[in-house]
């Protein structure tokens, strides 16, 4: 028998600890639901050629293999997704004619990544995806609306605030074309790693490519532009750019950030140093980080891509999405114990049982409580009621009930945390609407 | 390119029918909490030692490789878990200093089966399972909760009726030792397949085995008994079998049975013939089908074992558990077609946008609905109305939204269905409580 132990990469909770993970899902579901987007899961792989199609992430894939597969040891050619982009991209091909265009789903799913093991790196995770896939022009509206689902749903998460950075991926090119730069996917790659390596590292690597010194400083002041409102568009011109391209950039973002106006102030950034270098994105671009907890990284991310399914002029699918890294979120609060929740069970009630010939009335007492929708567990045995209470303090349920140990007799509760006994009907007693459920407890 | 394409046995639904796939995992959900069961999640991946420990099921798994490992070619040593089983009695040991005893969890998650595909047999698919764990003596009090829950759970469920056999394996091994009869397991297996091969293959392969005719035909008439009520214990003992261990078994069951007087008729039968051959049950098992698709086999199943980890006498954890079938239950009625969604999106009203002027308004009453808990789209563009309506047809969205295209003018609301338009207040109007969520709709 093999040791029992964790296996680096793959995150397990307690219950406590599950329980918050639960009403953090569900709380991403209600919201993305009220905004009327519609569940998809997709199976848990898919051919190994769509996972490769796009090159760059060839070395995360686990790939499956049937343990006693007639055919010796050979793959089944099918690999774990390792994001949900690409089964969203075959899932809209697949079941096109089905699905009803603009296509809003979310999906919460888990994702593999075959990586060596790291602090904050997960192998298997939880992703939260948001996108709107449409069959000709996307509405700028949804760029908008992303951006305002995203911070409402983190924002409601038990995490610290999430600032929100916006930058449009033709800001960066059309100011790039103006400057005579040539190779858009380089420079927006050394763009990105501002935040990596600095802004000597980038200046070093833009002249390297062959950049002159003072274009490589624009492209740097560029990246220093933040705004909270759509002033940014006033700086960008400051740096004498200019172009058809540029000036479209300006007007999406510009019409983006009025547009999210009325969310709290500071909560989104036109951030222009955000290029997403890696990625297809054509346009608005997003990046999220939570105060005070930069090193942790980008948590949310997304942007609008022109073509989702990249199969040619034919099958063009255009849309907007974001993904909440909702794992890694979760591993650095949950696994440092400043978000737990207020007990371990759902339970809100035990019926102590006081006798074994008082089992059917404690059953009635339960089940009247459950269908007034408070979980309720009867006490297994009929042990001295020490025992019983035990049992609910361990667990931290807040109430137990004292069904009468003789026919006719009254009913009574006892609030575990006040101490306090009092007679109650089991027809009407309901308890607070705050110990319902657990809640959720942050330091 | 891989063709776009279905991978048999891993099924996938419209969003309409993941609808209803998540009222179920919902439903399923809030009913094992209602009793107190916490959640866990356990990573998706074992060891293959441990995946293998049970030797039956080897052929079944799938082994994960990472595609680009640097040692090569080789396995990760890790296989994607087949059953929520193993993961539970891993996890329990791992975390047992953390855990409160008795345990009691329930699990709803994806395994994977690595099967030859074939009809109604999935490699990927949802199982629910629930378990309580203790350290000591597992009081029959769980034995009796199990059998209720699969029955209001399943019960609950948007498929055909269940009936729930119950049997207990003291009873079986009883009566066979008070025949003489020496190898348990081997009898066990064989009076499992009655289904299978029937009473004559059955007789064939008992007496096959040694046994007198006389001591096979007892063998077939106690798997004949069947009882709705505490009656079978008088049909087992004319059989003429006795002895202590029988004598347990039908105190146990006879508890059983008469713990659920109260649940509706017919619901659960003391089925003397249910063995579980394979399985590592001790006492109290239960097998359940639904009613006029007995085609669909076991959709439900579990046990009452001595101890789940199996690790020898010092770490013994007995427990009783059950497993429901999701998918093949789903699978079943939602492929079919005879079970669906109202509507095929979250969304109960789609705001129109009348002019781009009215976006704010048109996102402001959104938001007040949304904050009532009602789901609601605005459309993405000032498109005529006629565009609009459609839009929210298409989908079965039950209201549309008019916003006045004028400032201080009415709001107008328009129910699809009954094509009345009405003024409503957004700051109070509600849908009809029965509109607010798609609904499950069977035939």
């Amino acid at each position: 028998m093999a040791k029992i132990s964790p296996i680096s990469g793959f995150p397990e909770w307690l219950p406590e600890q599950r329980i918050v993970e639960q009403a953090v899902l569900d709380g991403l579901r209600t919201r993305f639901e009220s905004y009327g987007f519609s569940s998809i899961e997709t199976r848990s792989v898919e051919p190994l050629e769509h996972l490769l199609a796009k090159g760059e992430t060839d070395k995360e894939i686990y790939v499956l293999r049937r343990l006693q597969a007639d055919d010796g040891a050979s793959d089944s050619g099918l690999g774990l997704h390792f994001d949900l982009t690409i089964p969203l991209a075959r899932y809209v091909q697949q079941f096109r004619g089905q699905l009803a265009f603009p296509f809003k789903r979310y999906q919460i799913q888990k994702v593999w990544r075959g990586e060596r093991p790291q602090v904050g790196r997960y192998r298997e995770f939880y992703q939260a995806d948001l996108d709107v896939v449409v069959h000709e022009n996307l509405a700028l509206h949804f760029d908008v609306e992303m951006a305002r689902l995203l911070v409402e749903s983190v924002g409601a998460m038990p995490v610290p605030e999430l600032v929100l950075g916006i930058n449009n991926r033709k800001i960066l090119q059309g100011a790039y074309e103006s400057l005579g730069i040539e190779d858009m996917t380089a420079t927006l790659r050394i763009v990105d790693k501002l935040d990596k390596i600095g802004a000597d590292g980038v200046r070093k690597l833009l002249v390297g490519q062959g950049l002159a010194d003072a274009a490589a400083e624009t492209c740097l002041a560029l990246g220093r532009i933040r705004a909270t409102d759509a002033s940014f568009a006033d700086d960008v011109r400051a740096l004498g750019v200019s172009g058809d391209l540029l000036d479209t950039g300006l007007q999406e973002l510009t019409f983006v950030m009025e547009s999210l106006a009325d969310l709290p102030a500071g909560s989104v950034v036109a951030n222009l140093s955000i290029a997403r270098g890696l990625d297809y994105y054509t346009g608005t671009v997003y990046e999220g980080q939570l105060v005070g907890h930069e090193k942790l990284g980008t948590v949310c991310s997304g942007g609008r891509y022109d073509d989702l399914v990249g199969g040619g002029e034919k099958l063009k699918l255009p849309g907007v999405g974001v993904s909440i890294g909702v794992s890694r979120m979760l591993g650095q609060f949950l696994g440092g114990g400043e978000l737990r929740a207020s007990r371990s069970v759902p339970t809100c009630v035990l019926v102590a049982l006081p006798s074994d010939a008082a089992r059917a009335s404690a059953r009635d007492v339960a089940n009247a409580f459950r269908a007034r929708g408070i979980a309720t567990e009867v006490f297994h045995e009929a042990a001295r009621f020490g025992k019983q209470i035990k049992y609910a303090q361990k667990r931290g349920i807040p109430f137990v009930w004292f069904p009468p140990a003789e026919e006719g007799a009254v009913h009574e509760v006892k609030d575990l945390r006040a101490g306090e006994q009092t007679t109650a009907d089991p027809a009407t007693w309901c308890p607070p609407d705050a110990d319902l459920r657990p809640s959720i407890v942050t330091d």
